[in-house]
């Protein structure tokens, strides 16, 4: 059997804190985990379905917690991007994405054939995306060529940055560009509308963020780009072409409807996660170890520079492999294999023991090594 | 909880009877049921993960398995096809695609913006798609501009008809137009190798013939195509443009690989299934219910025209939802409720004893509503 090494690890991988399923979850994704399982009473299209409620999530539950006109399922927010870029794309055309941007929104406009501009952050300690400069770089963009969409990540997957996408949004609306928020990191975390940010489209990703399993992603959108982006099929009447009818037509999105009421109520309670992440960084601090990215610190995810750790590397018998190794001995997994002086982790949904046994574990390593 | 209504039922749902899940996948399922979860050791590519073994499924299993030279994983039958198209795809360009294709690949056509020339079929009673036909559509369209890309589905998902794959390749060969082979009932059900069939691309459905949790997909190609559809990213060197980086990363491509070993050794039983599915067919026209498509049949997939139950529909309490009902009662789930003069259905891994049960429900129903 393929056996995962790292089930019961106290996880603090950014990338899997907030993708743990819920027990619901588990339950329905062995219920439904025959693959097409979805479609047992399919009338043509997955968003329709009735039984499971597919029909209500979709088009009830998710445009009320994305704050949106329409929502739609996709697999992944990297394809919920696409969409958007493939469906607005012109020949010629430009997309500006702030710096911090994930490597897929980047890949995505490659795909979708346009021209990138990227909005530079502040660079160390803060790598900040300044609303000043994304305008600075739109109308740079503009005497280059037509701007068909904007792009902010929110907050980004490096340093955990949360920019002031209102702001932006507003930039962005003046400029008349649509705007693309990548919430990503924050889609199910923390509470986020898209009609209170004022842009045109938000993406979220449900193995993320959302307690689901892979792949599945969200997407919500205004409705004055339902004809642009929800364009249907010519002979295939009920097919819309940027979804090839249909997305996630299998058990993650059952995984995402199952944890969908955890997941509502788990975003009210993100001041306690905010806190908890504070708290986490200002103890690392007290051990020399550095969070860089924004401060106070406005999510679960950071970044940190570990001068000490690094330096212990260059000594230590494993090498730079040594902190990986002291982890996995305590059953902590998150932070990858061979970083010591740069890593980011994720304190999201950890106990409170939890995070005290985490900074155990740096100050007792930092301990044990300061006398090699 | 999500309850699935059908899940001890007799399933003969052609969408559904390749894609049941092995018990290795079931529990493959549950330990990597977490968001991610597949990444915990990944080094920046899912196809090069070494812990799950997934670099060898996808360079090595996956490619001998299929015939070819490299092969991908992909979120869906339908999006592999569409990366294909997206690659090859060129302004004005046109895809020949066969008159019994899945309209996934029509409207993937749409949105890689190519036009679409169809090779209709030889019409009732058995819709074959003639090699002779599939030329000459070639040759017209090949007058109206250029043909990037030609598509043979094989077989289809109405009829179950296998058309002459290899005739068809070397037509498209000669004409020097790389084919494109949608076995998305093919790979997992019966032995398909893209090097014998002499064509380009191969593309599978996990969920629909691989016993695996949806979405989940597998591309192979001849490694000519490499530099076009595998082209990389512009500042990302190891993220492939048309993947997006990665694809379906989580549970499904674990129930792909936990069931590999299962469905590699099912499909050296393939002579088994089409016997099954002959002998079904026979007695059902015993009843008075004819196969359409080819005869005799060499798929499990059966199309029927069953004159004698669209008679007792316009007899019946429920009308057409009768034999929908009459099934449902019997805990028999895949014909589509309403459907009674036309539909298809599948016997795929359906025990010896499960196959006269459903004839036994064919005749029972026919016979108690012959008396009213």
């Amino acid at each position: 059997m393929l056996k995962r090494q790292t089930k019961d690890f106290i996880n603090i991988d950014p990338l899997q804190t907030g993708g743990k399923l819920t027990e619901e979850a588990k339950e329905a994704l062995l219920e439904w985990g025959d693959g097409y399982s979805i479609c047992d009473f399919c009338e043509g299209r997955l968003d329709e379905i009735k039984n499971p409620p597919v029909y209500d999530f979709v088009h009830k539950e998710l445009p009320e917690f994305l704050g949106c006109d329409i929502a739609r399922i996709t697999t992944g927010a990297r394809e919920a991007m696409f969409v958007v870029m493939n469906a607005l794309a012109k020949k010629d055309g430009w997309i500006v994405m702030d710096g911090n941007a994930h490597y897929s929104s980047y890949v995505s406009a490659e795909r979708a054939k346009l021209s990138i501009a990227e909005v530079p952050n502040t660079g160390y300690p803060e790598y900040l995306i300044k609303p000043e400069k994304f305008e600075e770089v739109l109308e740079e963009t503009k005497r280059k060529g037509e701007i068909v969409l904007a792009l902010i990540t929110f907050p980004d997957g490096n340093y955990g940055n949360l920019p002031d996408v209102k702001k932006i949004s507003a930039i962005c609306r003046a400029h008349g560009i649509p705007l693309l928020v990548n919430g990503a990191y924050a889609v199910g975390r923390m509470p986020v509308k898209l009609k209170e940010i004022g842009a045109d489209f938000i993406v979220g990703s449900g193995h993320k963020s959302m307690a689901s399993t892979g792949p599945i992603g969200v997407l919500g959108m205004n409705r004055e780009w339902e004809e642009v982006v929800l364009k249907r099929s010519k002979k295939y009447k009920n097919k819309e072409i940027e979804f090839l009818g249909c997305t996630a037509r299998g058990a993650s999105l059952i995984t995402l409807m199952a944890s969908f009421p955890t997941v509502k109520k788990r975003v009210e309670r993100w001041d306690e996660e905010v806190k908890k992440a504070r708290y986490f960084s200002s103890r690392m601090e007290e051990m020399g170890i550095i969070q860089l990215g924004e401060k106070p610190h406005n999510h679960d995810l950071m970044f940190f520079e570990a001068k000490i750790l690094y330096e212990i590397s260059k000594k230590a018998k494993d090498g730079r492999f040594f902190l990986y190794r002291e982890f996995k001995k305590r059953r902590i997994h998150g932070i990858k294999a061979g970083l010591t002086k740069h890593f980011k982790l994720s304190t999201y949904g950890l106990k409170e023991e939890e995070v005290e046994y985490v900074l155990q574990a740096f100050k007792e390593i930092i301990e044990a090594y300061a006398k090699i």
